[in-house]
């Protein structure tokens, strides 16, 4: 269980299979999200006919609503929301320090009000790990704390904590068929970072997460902390970049030896009109479509472009018609999957490297017609 | 084209098939309501795994929105939403009557302004007809006049505009790839009903709607006027009940003699959270569900019970997940389609007359039920 094999090298680019208890997962692998046990708007089904392979969902969130004991109850997360492939929870501690109404942090761990009903809880590693076994994912979090990279002392002392509470949560971990992955933090900080990956990767962990990144970051410290991290991670153990998961991001993490990705971003698109496409970002509700019969992208193979209009898009989106939201997320979805896919291809027969820079200037592309409000 | 043939009677429950360009339609039948070219949350696959056969769509939202002009350039209304079975338009009549801000009647037709954004509008039965060959539907009806049927002086005058009116519909209609209904009208008054009936019946529409019910009359109201006007109707003219479709109306309407139901009914009540089920009307947000790991309705064969628990499907109302609106949706139109599918059988086999009583208990179950607030 956990074995992770490396199929293909092209340069820091990896192409793998991470074995889990609910079926194999191809890396590079993007992971939609479902954050209170859906991803949003979708049927399961939607879903893996969009070609998810992996579904995050959010500890924090699932604890508050409906309580993780009432999903291992149910007989767990996979069962609970019906999806049967593989599924990583995050630990909460990221939620707590952005979503929470206040938080107190001690040693051991962090009280904080619900910003449901502005209840107290705390997590602690314990708790953490204690609630992601009851959910049951295939790939759980240590739980760890974010800092604010532009606080260098505080950076310092939460990176520390972290380490510690790492190592509580591989002591605190019982569940043999959940793979415990470990966090990197240490902000931008590039002597913090080589600090911290040194020590996670020094722990038996069967995978590493990067933390705390895509928090304010800019994209060149994004891109110099994956150059100081991931060549000090362990080459036989799968690495996932936490939360990050623009097309670009995408692009730039693999080249830089990252495996795994999660984003909210094409179902948070969808819900405001915006589709990804070959030809630029485009927001759906802008008059220019509405005689417009082409689908979103006519380069992609998805449900709703192989089916609906612009135009018909745009109506929905008018008429306040939900299912514009539903068809927009499975098409964001699916365009990151296959660009994600494409990836695995070309790192298998060695192009990805010579694509790289065709690649980023489509999306570069689709960055600038953002820009100019198309 | 629009052959009507009745394969089995019993008292004056009919089963039969009414051919389309579309499709062969097996009546009775129940059709979901897609007001703005969508049945609300659901993709049109989802429509028809759930055994849908007839679509019913808006003529005054989708001339509002986004124009009936549209529509026609993009290929009509079935490719516009990807429809491809058997769909029927209203009239626009009584959309003008229900939900314009202000109207104003006259010999030729009707000024209002839109419910969208106060613009003023005129339809008369030539436009109405217009509109609806523009969006292309199998069955269209004739523009009719509903009134208020505690007036009978304004009933009579309605029901005499709706008969020129008819006139002019059968005048202006062109494409014999549509079937023009005409529409009976004349409140619940059984006078009016009766001549209403025998002059519409007198027209060569080839299906006879009945309108003007379910509009504030009692139960028994409903059902007289059934009892009248159905038997002055050509037997070999399917009937269709417009607007009707509890699940006792369905019973009570097969049972006098309708072929043809439309409600809005089971996707208004799933965003209500709401569901149809053999023991009862169900409120899915009460807390008697939290731990309930049954699906909606045991004996249901639709996605939602298939696949989900109670439990997650009150987890997801309140998490305020669309996703709930989509599985609630698809149950609940499945309730009635497969209601209807059963009625069907019993017909062919001679037993929907016995069946009846037992049919009408377990809604009527349903009703006591949401009475007592579960």
């Amino acid at each position: 269980m956990f074995e992770f094999n490396l199929l293909a090298k092209q340069g820091r680019a990896r192409r793998g299979v991470f074995n889990t208890p609910h079926g194999e997962l191809q890396t590079p692998v993007f992971a939609p999200v479902g954050t209170q046990a859906t991803v949003k708007t979708l049927t399961p089904d939607h879903v893996r006919e969009l070609g998810a392979s992996l579904v995050l969902s959010n500890t924090y969130h699932l604890y508050l609503r409906p309580g993780d004991e009432l999903v291992a109850e149910m007989g767990g997360l996979h069962k609970f929301m019906q999806w049967h492939g593989p599924m990583l929870t995050d630990s909460g501690g990221f939620q707590v320090f952005s979503l929470a109404l206040t938080r107190k942090i001690d040693e051991d761990g962090v009280t904080f009000k619900s910003h449901i009903d502005g209840s107290t809880h705390r997590f602690t590693p314990e708790k953490s790990i204690a609630i992601q076994e009851n959910l049951g994912a295939d790939i759980i979090m240590a739980f760890d704390e974010c800092s604010d990279p532009n606080d260098r002392a505080y950076t310092i002392k939460a990176m520390q904590r972290t380490h510690r509470w790492a190592e509580r949560s591989l002591l605190a971990h019982t569940r043999a068929d959940q793979a415990l992955f470990g966090i990197v933090q240490g902000g931008v900080d590039p002597q913090l970072r080589a600090t911290s990956a040194e020590f996670i990767s020094a722990m038996p962990f069967p995978g590493i997460a990067i933390g705390g990144l895509s928090v304010g970051e800019t994209k060149q410290e994004m891109h110099d902390t994956l150059d100081i991290v991931c060549p000090l991670l362990p080459e036989n153990k799968p690495r996932y970049l936490m939360g990050v998961g623009t097309p670009e991001d995408l692009i730039n993490g693999i080249a830089r030896g990252v495996d795994i990705f999660d984003c909210v971003l094409p179902t948070r698109l969808a819900r405001h009109h915006a589709a990804f496409s070959s030809t630029g970002r485009l927001n759906l509700m802008n008059a220019t479509f509405k005689h417009d019969q082409r689908p979103i992208d006519e380069q992609c193979d998805c449900y709703t472009c192989r089916t609906f209009t612009r135009a018909y898009i745009r109506h929905l989106i008018n008429a306040r018609e939900l299912l514009a939201g539903t068809l927009i997320s499975i098409h964001n979805l699916r365009a990151l999957i296959r660009l994600v896919e494409d990836i695995r291809g070309y790192i298998a027969e060695g192009s990805f490297e010579s694509r790289i820079p065709a690649l980023l200037e489509q999306w570069d592309n689709n960055a600038q017609r953002k820009k100019s409000g198309n």
